[in-house]
């Protein structure tokens, strides 16, 4: 498939956009580097994941890149014709994107998490995704008000409903259902974003480029502010049962990993989104303390995080 | 609903059989004794989870008894009425069943699952299943062979068939899709078994407890083989390996963890199958030594466990 110009533009935007977030998050780290994988997927197209492992600052992360092209599948036609029923049938398509988590060693770190997202078919349909989601193992208010203005200040740019409307869209798929849990403080999640009546494709570009690039100052702040901080054997434990939750979330619910593992996706880039250490103890919820069952008692959808 | 007088007796047979496969695993830990946990389900029944953690022996164990009942959901209506389709129409079910899921500390004792349960309906439907198979994190042969021969025996007083038929449905269930490996050495599983031209009640409900009580001398026999000998730093990481595929199969593929999931089952029961301490690492395989590789090279379906 032959990419529009558009496209071409994107992932040159998107493999620096790696480049940029990795050698930041390097840098914060300062003892550990990102090893590169670069991968052709057979059925076309191909990526670059990167990794890093055991720093002093993050204990697992993944920054993944790839640019996948084939036939369009039929659950994936069915969309394109509910969302462009003008337009005529197109064969293939193009799904680019960068995939982030970062596992952090210390408990008073987050976790955080970004998507960005482009696709096209070879007859001019297309559209912008996108997600970003911080989960804090514990919940501090004023870097949740911090992560939610951020997320504000871009969404702002696009128009004075997009922070509110993709806000409790990010509530509601980051959301453990099995646990009646959000995952984190949420963020921002959309899909299916193109050009309207409201906004020209360069408006949403420039949207979407901004969500990209306002990661790396974002959590490099959050990272910096907390991460020297000392924390307790109890602050550990609680750590690794959160993230036994975000396990959780990501086998059971999440698209992303559900619609790699059922295409045969490459597995290790799909699943570097695992957490190196994780438990889960039996009703671990009965032997929390106060402080943990604050941030459990914050973990639900429709909190307001803007307001001081 | 009434249940019937075979499912009285069947209740009473797996209470206990939970609390001689309680017992006997509290000998065999030596250092920790299961917590009892009673719970009602809102729509009907209710069970009793046991668990154990922290044991010189045992990591994490549950052994849960539950007999629930209520209104028949849509799918099971259908799954009735295909395998019953001569039976007027029931409106109300019980399922009652054992389900077992144990990890040891040592990397050298194998973990071991097993689930047998009961279906009946109102109007006189009804089945027995049921499943047991082991995942050891080293694949011993001679361990391997024992556990398949004591399920062969098991299995030849129902027919000459029915251990090779119910250990190929463990290979193909027992199966982690996304990763090209069995869980385990698998074992044996079975589904909708009842009455027939071939075997009568009695046959299938004696098949059914003979397999509840091969449990525990299977199992002890495993563990008392192997849990005291030494293991290296470099196996217990394997473990922790081999613990996140265990957590994989059971969030992603089986049956009875997303049945509950989906049916607001009890989440700490449903959930109490996954360890204690997990790990997961980007690429772990190409990091792994021989021994690692040639338990991996293992993990296929259609392996004679049987001859020596």
């Amino acid at each position: 498939m032959e990419y529009s110009a558009q496209a071409q533009l994107i992932i040159t935007y998107l493999k620096n956009l790696q480049t940029t977030i990795c050698n930041g998050l390097e840098m914060v780290d300062g003892s550990t580097k990102f090893r590169h994988d670069d991968w052709q997927r057979p059925a076309g197209g191909g990526g670059q994941t990167r990794v890093l492992a055991d720093g002093a600052v993050f204990e697992k992360g993944g920054v993944n890149f790839s640019a996948i092209n084939g036939e369009i599948p039929p659950f994936l036609q069915k969309e394109i014709q509910e969302h462009f029923p003008q337009m005529p049938a197109s064969t293939h398509f193009l799904a680019t994107g960068i995939s982030i988590v970062i596992h952090p060693q210390s408990p008073l770190v987050p976790i955080i998490h970004m998507n960005i997202r482009y696709f096209e078919t070879n007859n001019g349909a297309y559209w912008f995704g996108g997600g970003i989601d911080l989960t804090p193992h514990y919940v501090m208010h004023d870097d949740a008000n911090y992560f939610h203005n951020q997320l504000k200040n871009v969404c702002d740019k696009l128009s004075a409903e997009t922070y509110n409307n993709y806000k409790n869209w990010a509530d509601d798929y980051f959301y453990i259902k099995h646990r009646n849990e959000t995952r984190g403080i949420g963020g921002i999640f959309f899909d299916k974003l193109w050009a309207n009546e409201t906004h020209t494709i360069h408006n949403i570009m420039e949207f979407w480029q901004n969500i990209g690039n306002t990661f790396l100052p974002t959590y490099t702040q959050l990272v910096n502010k907390n991460k020297t901080k000392n924390y307790t054997a109890e602050q550990k434990r609680f750590q690794l049962l959160r993230r036994g939750r975000y396990v959780e979330f990501n086998l059971v619910y999440d698209r992303g990993t559900k619609f790699g593992l059922e295409t045969d996706g490459r597995i290790e880039s799909i699943l570097m989104s695992l957490p190196k250490h994780v438990s889960w103890e039996y009703d671990a919820n009965s032997t929390l303390g106060t402080e943990e069952l604050a941030t459990l008692a914050l973990l639900k959808k429709g909190v307001n995080w803007l307001g001081n």
